[in-house]
């Protein structure tokens, strides 16, 4: 059922305890979401917990409160509430799901959000989930410490690529303002998010080696060689940018395999990825989605370049 | 002479003729100043001209108003002021100095200025020149169409790293929502700012073949290998992030051998870097500016490496 921000601030306030949760494959805008609202419900005296069942990026590391967050360990744990934040399917909190007795309460900015919460609120307006728990935090009245403000600012910039994708608006600049005004410093925030290990740069060389195009060099795609895979994927998650932001091309691609399959991410100008992306059981906005595809690598390259091809000549590219 | 922003937009309201230069080496802020005030005063029934003494990067061609700028061509113009915007120091003009006969009054946000001009005004607190200038426009009662808002919002932009520079504060985002308003679309601009030829992917490969390191990894360095310099400046400008964001590094360093001399780029954590470039006659910021040396490129090199190294041993590191 779908429930008002208002409402949404309401019980959380009665509860007495909650769980939170982001999706799988966490980003900065699932991790900071989670960790500022965490900061505040554990400042007000909740019994407040951090579950999330997949494992933690360490790029994210410097946001206060990321050693808090476990994993699903068997146990199954009761709670009011099971606050999921910024996961569109309910397959996106994985082991969660079973591990957590409560309602759900869901709140997003996806448009492919499949609504399979209890409860849930959605903003598709929202560049990032950080957004709107930066209205949320106001609406429960709540003190937005500089450790909050960090989590929200690096929600909110991690989910509009720093404030260059088109889901920047001038609200999103509003939001990033007032929380540098309550203490998020946005050149120490990037630098975290930027600084690389010197290995990165022998890792891009050879990933920008695997560049192929298709299609007249309207689709333009990267491999992450298998033997690197293991150097953690926070290392090549920007490299999509590269083909994505060559002359022409209409969408990139970055494959990733894996032993438990190929993971790919997508990013246009135009098309829609996101229902590429969807019809591969993934998810993620017009301009920027992913997935993952079981099997073997080759076949799953092949079925994902004739999908976008099919995608290209659907949106008249 | 120090003037009010104020006493600016008297002066140039009550101008007939006027001529408005930037930077060699230009950049978003310097161009996209210009082409602001550009806008605004033509519509103003001024005689209005643009000069700059330098080749202008094609990235920036998509600013309204680009073919407007013009070189000097060895004639002598009169006008009622010369407007140098964003130029620290009588040379960063160059030509322009000599074939303008006029007062010079200076905008600028740099905090080495000289104070060279007749009259100045000079907010080094301002992220970018944009900024001031958009207060001078707001004081002017100037409407601001789109096109002004793409060309403030690209210099603000590109000054302060997409909002990710140490420049960049809530003011800085507040100026960039309103021009968001106005008609800016920060996605299309950093599209433009962004695409790049299919070959930069492989001139990027060579580049970051050449990275040494110095210090124990506090001092990393590339080279444009000089057969890609007539490629264009424009491709090659960001490289020098790659070196900056390496873990441990202090001063990032990107040589560019030209025929004239080699043109150094620095970029720092903390060192002061604009006193380097100082001292080889250049300029810039704190964190981020640039020198040309003259003659054979391995003793500009090893000059250079060398003031590095003793800055680095005088702030500390």
């Amino acid at each position: 059922m779908e429930i008002a921000l208002q409402e949404i601030a309401r019980n959380l306030d009665r509860a007495d305890s909650l769980i939170l949760t982001g999706h799988i494959h966490p980003d900065g805008d699932s991790l900071g979401s989670m960790l500022a609202l965490y900061a505040h419900l554990a400042a007000a005296g909740k019994n407040v917990e951090l579950l999330l069942d997949d494992e933690l990026p360490a790029l994210y590391s410097f946001l206060p409160g990321f050693e808090q967050i476990r994993r699903p360990d068997g146990s199954r744990r009761k709670a009011d509430w099971l606050v999921v934040l910024d996961a569109s399917d309910a397959e996106r909190i994985a082991g969660v799901r079973e591990a957590v007795d409560a309602p759900i309460l869901n709140i997003d900015h996806h448009i492919s959000n499949t609504k399979y919460a209890d409860f849930w609120y959605i903003d598709s307006k929202a560049a990032a989930t950080g957004e709107i728990i930066y209205d949320l935090l106001r609406l429960m009245d709540a003190a937005v410490t500089p450790d909050i403000a960090v989590c929200l600012y690096t929600a909110i910039a991690t989910d509009c690529g720093f404030f260059r994708y088109a889901n920047t608006t001038s609200a999103t600049l509003r939001y990033a303002a007032d929380l540098i005004e309550l203490g998020a410093e946005p050149s120490v925030i990037s630098e975290y998010l930027e600084t690389k290990p010197l290995k990165s740069i022998t890792t891009l060389t050879q990933v920008l080696a695997t560049l192929e195009t298709y299609e007249n060099g309207k689709i333009a795609a990267i491999t992450i060689p298998p033997e690197l895979v293991d150097d953690g994927s926070e290392t090549t998650e920007g490299f999509i940018n590269y083909p994505r932001n060559i002359e022409g091309v209409e969408i990139a691609i970055m494959f990733r395999p894996t032993e438990a399959g190929t993971r790919i991410s997508f990013r246009s100008r135009d098309a829609d990825v996101s229902q590429l992306a969807l019809s591969f059981g993934g998810g993620g906005h017009v301009r920027a989605a992913g997935c993952t595809v079981a099997g073997d690598f080759s076949t799953a390259k092949e079925r994902i370049l004739e999908a976008a091809v099919k995608l290209l000549a659907e949106s008249g590219q």
